[in-house]
């Protein structure tokens, strides 16, 4: 893994340098990750002229779901109790080694942090980052994709468990803890973002934050679940119906998200614009009458981060690219009456290789349970 | 409680008045929940010259762990699906009402934010708040510290019910698993941090992440798990050993850390300074050879974070008054052997009342479980 890790430090040293900056440093978790294997609490890469330094507080832990750091890459350790901020001191090391600029992510950097950069190096300038290593992250390789098909693969058995047991009853934290716990038995690092349950009013909700409302005959209940694995979190949502037969909206309702969602799906080609995609999947839930509650996006990227680029929205720009995993997920939320969600993440293929790839194979009928 | 909230945001507008700003704009969570009542993802609280407005993306939720919004306070909502960031359409309505300065959270704010902020209000000066909410969150009310105390009691069930099942053969990462599910079943918002339990090496390390490895005979198991109820977040720390009978060894060091941990929580007075608080419970362990293996905190504040001002550390500044809650946390971790830790909490009160308050009341005797 190595050399990937390289690769893609080499890849954001170019664009540093095509910028004007000839050292960088990465503090946002996710893109220190990306770049160096692993992410210990509060590290800070430095791309510096002549070699990359991970600093950090305490040494990397070597527990397979906080990654495993690049070998390759030279460590700082802090002393403790002192310590400091390993940014603030990777800018101090920058200067002493001569750098004149050093790129920032400044959408992660605070004021404060950023300031006492400026104050520790007062011959560095301080130029932005931007989204640079976001923009890298977007397209993924064969091994990030294999991670997000076990995430899935996890988060169905999960769900696939949960189904199998009386629901009527239990509360949306009960189920949602329950899920969490399976999503661990199965392997996970752990959930790859707050689980959703929501039931009968509650249901449809994006987000919904379960609370200790019990299931009912009669209910909606729609979940969303993910599997972080090695890292990789990927997304799975479900609407049921709770009881013996659904009721008449209920299906009607469902049938129009499913239509919409298979519309987002069927979009997923490369080179689609980003906006197409969601007017796929929106305009079936529009021509319906749900304009005004739909949330402004139906779907985005995912990897190393839930909610991650690209965004799939009515002013979304950019393409898709094929290789890049993302969610498809659009629903409908009738306030006092719930609603369905159906949610799933796919990866852009080109048709010649059989098109969209569906990694979250839970069935999308309409199972009354 | 709306008379709470407008007091705190009265005490706020003072200190910003003192420091030559009309207006405040506070953006970090735990501060907008304490002066607002709740925090709704992404919101801002502008406290503008003659009226404090709450700007949020989605409606404040109505689950009782998310706080109650303080009906008071006019609330805004961007509109959807264009929204935009609540922070900087506060600080353009601040900039329409007239205000000429604004105070903001430099330590919260990214430098990407804070300019998005300038450029909407161009005439606004932009001054730092500081710490100021932080400052005015350390001693509590007694609302707050029953809020606490429910949570203290809630993690002592959860621990005590814990003990009572199979420890052997199970892992890290469940038995957190179990605790936190346990946490709920008892009335927890939830964990009120990540959950740790820690096993023979592992044990004693603070902030361990659960792991694969499975209890045995004759580890040491130590455990951190707090509840967060409504907002307030409590931490309880023991450390036990599996098997019929601890070795001498582990009952040497139980001790020690029972004789530091005692001298921390004996040295909590009101007037105490915050470094000699520390001191009392190091210097036991750095007397019996162990200095070098210590984090750099014995302990530190906590309420609407788990870890809030004030710290215990040998660099810390100022002084603990009455109605503070604090951790007392010493441990000791032996690289490749083990270790123990055991952490309280506790509010600092006069000795007239009874002296400091343990809201934790788990035994500390060492268990043989």
């Amino acid at each position: 893994m190595s050399e990937v890790y390289a690769a893609r430090r080499a890849r954001l040293r170019e664009r540093c340098h095509a910028g004007g900056s000839a050292a960088a440093l990465v503090t946002r978790p996710a893109n220190v990750r990306y770049l160096a294997g692993a992410s210990p609490r509060g590290a800070a890469l430095l791309l510096a002229r002549h070699e990359d330094i991970l600093l950090c507080q305490s040494p990397p832990g070597d527990q397979p779901y906080e990654g495993r750091l690049d070998e390759a890459l030279r460590v700082q350790v802090l002393s403790q109790p002192s310590g400091g901020d390993p940014a603030v001191a990777a800018a101090d090391l920058a200067q002493s080694q001569g750098a004149d600029s050093l790129a920032v992510e400044e959408h992660h950097l605070t004021v404060a942090r950023h300031r006492a950069l400026a104050s520790v190096a007062p011959r560095l300038r301080l130029r932005d980052l931007g989204n640079a290593v976001e923009q890298l992250r977007v397209v993924k390789d064969e091994e990030e994709i294999s991670l997000l098909r076990i995430g899935a693969e996890i988060a169905d058995q999960a769900l696939g468990e949960l189904l199998e047991s009386i629901l009527v009853g239990r509360t949306e934290r009960h189920l949602a803890l329950e899920l969490e716990r399976r999503l661990v038995d199965h392997g996970a690092d752990g959930p790859a973002f707050p689980t959703s349950v929501a039931t009968g009013p509650n249901a449809g909700r994006r987000g919904h934050r379960p609370t200790d409302r019990r299931v009912e005959e009669g209910d909606f209940l729609s979940v969303c679940l993910g599997a972080s694995y090695r890292g990789y979190r990927c997304e799975l949502g479900r609407t049921f119906v709770i009881g013996t037969s659904p009721a008449d909206w209920q299906i009607q309702l469902y049938d129009l998200v499913f239509a919409a969602q298979r519309a987002g799906r069927e979009a997923l080609v490369p080179g689609v614009a980003c906006r197409d995609v969601d007017r796929a999947a929106r305009q079936v839930l529009e021509a319906a009458g749900f304009g005004e509650h739909l949330t402004p996006l139906t779907g985005h990227g995912v990897g190393l981060e839930n909610d991650e680029d690209p965004q799939l929205s009515p002013s979304a720009m950019g393409k898709l690219d094929a290789c890049v995993p993302v969610t498809i997920e659009p629903g409908v939320h009738i306030p006092g009456r719930g609603g369905v969600r159906i949610d799933d993440t796919l990866v852009v293929r080109p048709e010649a290789d059989g098109g969209p790839e569906l990694l979250t194979i839970t069935t999308k009928e309409l199972l009354a349970l």
